[in-house]
């Protein structure tokens, strides 16, 4: 059995309407922010959070825009998202809000949090490991890699994830070698795996399978990714 | 409690003496062949097929360069390596005639072979893959990459795993992107992963902490692959 609370949280300039769903639990558990692809937060991510309660975590589907904003077009989903992506300091804001938020809350074990992000979520993700905040792991799936520009770099705590499909177009293997390199660079404890001819969104079972549009589901990569990412959720926060 | 016996087998110009450890079973088991690091085969490879023959896969530790030859410094292991880098169709031959000879052991399955190797013999796990061997999974830890020249290429069934130090200062990040270009362009279902400050022989405790001579024990990374490649076995070999 979970239990299921829509909180809002001030994060940054806006607030937050983000859905807890809680484990059966008699002590504080572990939880996971799950930062949502471009569109906002949506039932994917209410899903994904269910998912991880079921498992015994704390599962967080966060809201990044405020108010629960969510795009219903492509060209809204890019303007939500743009105006992140042109202040990574906001960005970050919210992200640190949201996590010192779940983790006072009194259910949750504020030493034992993890992140992860699908699309743009696995930017945020990554984003919120680059902050130095205080996770144990942060998982970015089919993410974009770009790092912010102008902000500190404190050292990263969280052992970083990155589930990327080799052929998505909008993270091409030249992305994959910086991406590795900052990493390296900044010390931090990462891994990446690489699934041959995945494209973007690869664990969306309504991306369809049409690979040549470089947006499509992959089976393979979404057992393979969910297998390794539950098996770094044992490891780090358990 | 498992079983030992060594066997002397054709492979290519050569006879290989090739250890197999096999599970307790009353019926025809799945199998790993493990092909060696440059040395030969040696303790480390038998130990690998005992801790297979655990789990419940025949390991094989196969002798690639025949009479159970082995080096005994850096130039002989060169000399005796060099010899079939040379040579790669003599190499996929002794491949290929060991991994016939372990399926027609009446105590193997011979539709659930698998093979895993080490540096040198990472490169030979991707050269059986390359042959189009019937196997169902092949997995490269911190191997070499380059493929044949001038041999055919047909389909390859087996499911590939690479295993990679990211700072394997054999292995530079071009060769990964190559190796993925290769196994995408063959159609091959491949994943990698690859392992942040992980230089060559990451698996091998007797390799030392001395990251910056570009040979050294990971404990994170020996953890993860070893995690990820008992979930590959379970996938394609159960």
């Amino acid at each position: 059995m979970t239990r299921r609370h829509e909180a809002e949280i001030p994060a940054g300039s806006v607030t937050s309407k983000s859905l807890f769903v809680m484990p059966d639990a008699d002590a504080p558990v572990p939880a996971v922010l799950i930062l949502p692809q471009w569109s906002g937060r949506s039932p994917a991510e209410d899903s994904f959070a269910e998912k991880l309660a079921q498992l015994g975590y704390a599962g967080i589907a966060c809201d990044l825009y405020g108010d629960g904003r969510r795009g219903t077009s492509q060209a809204e989903n890019q303007a939500l998202m743009q105006v992140l992506l042109d202040d990574r300091a906001e960005l970050r804001r919210r992200l640190l809000d949201l996590m010192e938020a779940v983790g006072a809350s009194p259910d949750i074990d504020s030493d034992r949090l993890g992140v992860a992000g699908f699309c743009f979520g696995g930017l945020c993700a990554l984003d919120l490991a680059r902050a130095g905040a205080d996770i144990r792991c942060a998982a970015s799936f089919h993410g974009l890699f770009s790092p912010p520009e102008g902000l500190d770099k404190p050292k990263i705590k969280a052992t970083i994830a990155v589930y990327h499909g080799w052929d998505d177009p909008m993270v091409p293997p030249s992305d994959v070698t910086s991406l590795a390199k900052e990493l390296s660079d900044r010390q931090a404890d990462w891994y990446l795996m690489g699934f041959g001819h995945a494209v973007h969104a690869f664990t969306r079972p309504d991306a369809g399978d049409d690979t040549s549009a470089g947006i499509a589901y992959d089976a393979h990569a979404d057992r393979r990714s969910w297998r390794d990412f539950t098996d770094l959720l044992e490891d780090r926060l358990q």
